[in-house]
């Protein structure tokens, strides 16, 4: 069993506390800057503010400034932060790293170089960038993504929960599956790095357009029920995994990941009811960007980083490791980035989906 | 534009009369024996009594005992029948086909002679057997099937629908996707019919395990909400996805239309409040099958016909044209046989899932 320290103490970095914590770890979690009040509710009584529940004792909890001491002894590295927090925490850790694995729940993907790159890559490019201080072998140059449908609240309640684990050192993605496992979080290994995490980034963007089909209902006059717009959004899910399928193949991943926890298992999860779903149905609706990022009061949105990141890639024309992707090849994500760049209504293109209509 | 004659005025063979009038079809709706009072009361007021909603006035209602006059000049033929009245169609339609292509929404699979079939070749043997009146060149004997997730009540009302046709006649799949699309009814072609069809019968025993966790979160307490069981749900959800592929690799088919829309598609659809999701939540709150079938009232459980015939099918060891297939492969089907054969309790095997957790 290790000593496990987790940077982010958001809903999701605090909940993956508990599989830790039920796998026999010692654990402790670490507020970035942005958790100070979390940080000191749950020193103060274990209560957690945003997950609006109570951890264990067994988890200890740190503020920023006490991050060497709940480095000091730690065998495993888990990070909780947002996709915009993995170059800050790759810096935040650096001086504490040496022999320990580096695992990741943090989802996104990163337009450099003309490449996409996904954020396992970004962290460890981020190390390195700091200097000669760590061996090239050292495992945090090959951190471990965890993907797959994960609610916090739920895992946080000790709900069945399957995950995917990969990353660019297959062994090392076994180990770390093996070490988190307990009877009800199940965690699998992939050794397809760029197709697990290309899928867990694009599900925040597709899971937008699912929603479009509840926005544009509820604007008929429509109830919610189960007569509404389901085969219109049915038929925008299939196309979603379709389109993640040829993304990763462009990528040179392996196009059966979309087809795991990672693609189908978490966008299906990511539309119920979630902020990205709510977005989504306001845009539906007939709001514009501009209003529907008003509507939704500051909340986090990670699709209109993905869509603008992906709108950078396939206007680029690249060729990936996989070939070439042209807009032809992906019609919904190529709506959806006209809806938020350009302010198109929604009118999703059903006649180009799948194969086409031209016969 | 053509004459259609449908038989079966259940719901979704009635909501079908709305594209194809749309697309300019004259359409003529003859019922089963089942269907008496439907029609009645269609010939009546255009009200139809299980879809709850008025059909245009263009669209021709006819009691079985006026099939000859409704086949007078009729240039399409549309099954709108179960599974199980297939055959009987067949040999009903019989005295009245020549030149007339065949399309039909009917949605299972049969064990037969060692093999699984799809329902389309069903029909075609059943014409076969009555003799040498057809000539075996005659477009009916390659019947079109049509699959997707297609909520009846939602066509009726003409929400945008995408749909996939196939059959073993790929030419004439493009011909009869070109005839009844409308700017709301988007009807691709597919030359995979094994793929297809099978997808679009699995998926009705696949809801039913997806919506478990609805009946293990209501049994534990729980209320619906956000924060339930959806992890549980949505990996299930996943699995059955790469079983639907496994199966239909199995049978010969193109693993790839279990990602479009019979496959991901109509099973997402079907997880919306229908009954199949009913039934599975009442076996996941704990109820055997026996008191989950009694609670449905009659309900027509087309996951118990799936899951019969797919026992047969995986029992048999059976090679299909694509290889083996054990049940080790296709672990929550295995689940589900054991649930409803065998009144096993809901416990999902979530380690034997995706690859599998031996490492």
């Amino acid at each position: 069993m290790s000593t496990i320290t987790i940077l982010g103490a958001g809903m999701m970095g605090s909940a993956w506390c508990l599989p830790l914590i039920d796998a026999g770890h010692s654990v402790r979690l670490v507020g970035t800057h942005l958790d100070e009040a979390i940080i000191a509710q749950l020193k103060q009584n274990r209560h957690h503010l945003k997950l609006n529940y109570s951890l264990p004792d067994a988890v200890q909890p740190f503020q920023l400034s006490e991050l060497g001491e709940a480095m000091a002894g730690c065998e495993i590295v888990g990070l909780g932060v947002s996709s915009q927090g993995v170059r800050w925490a790759a810096r935040t850790l650096a001086p504490w790293l040496s022999s320990q694995p580096v695992m990741m729940i943090s989802k996104g993907l990163e337009w450099q170089a003309g490449q996409l790159q996904i954020l396992p890559d970004i962290f460890s490019q981020e190390l390195a960038l700091l200097g000669p201080q760590l061996k090239p072998s050292a495992p945090c140059f090959a951190p471990v993504g965890v993907a797959g449908p994960c609610i916090a609240g739920e895992l946080a309640r000790r709900v069945e929960t399957c995950v995917v684990m990969t990353g660019r050192n297959p062994e090392l993605v076994k180990q770390l599956a093996r070490a988190v496992r307990t009877p009800y979080y199940h965690a699998f290994a992939s050794p397809d790095a760029v197709g697990v995490e290309t899928c867990a980034a694009l599900k925040n963007a597709y899971a937008m357009a699912i929603a479009f089909a509840v926005g544009l209902h509820r604007a008929s006059g429509g109830e919610a029920g189960s007569i509404a717009m389901h085969n219109h959004e049915s038929a925008v899910f299939a196309q979603a995994v379709v389109e993640m399928q040829r993304i990763v193949e462009w990528l040179g991943g392996d196009s059966s990941s979309a087809v795991g926890l990672a693609g189908v298992g978490d966008l299906d999860v990511t539309c119920n009811g979630g902020r990205t779903g709510r977005f989504g149905a306001l845009l539906g609706s007939g709001l514009n960007r501009e209003q529907a990022v008003e509507a939704m009061q500051g909340a986090t949105l990670e699709c209109l980083d993905i869509l603008a990141t992906m709108k950078q890639a396939v206007d680029s024309a690249g060729s990936g490791a996989g070939g070439e992707l042209s807009w032809q090849r992906v019609p919904l994500l190529q709506h959806m980035v006209e809806v938020v760049a350009a302010n198109a209504p929604v009118n999703v293109p059903f006649p180009r989906f799948f194969g086409g209509l031209e016969l």
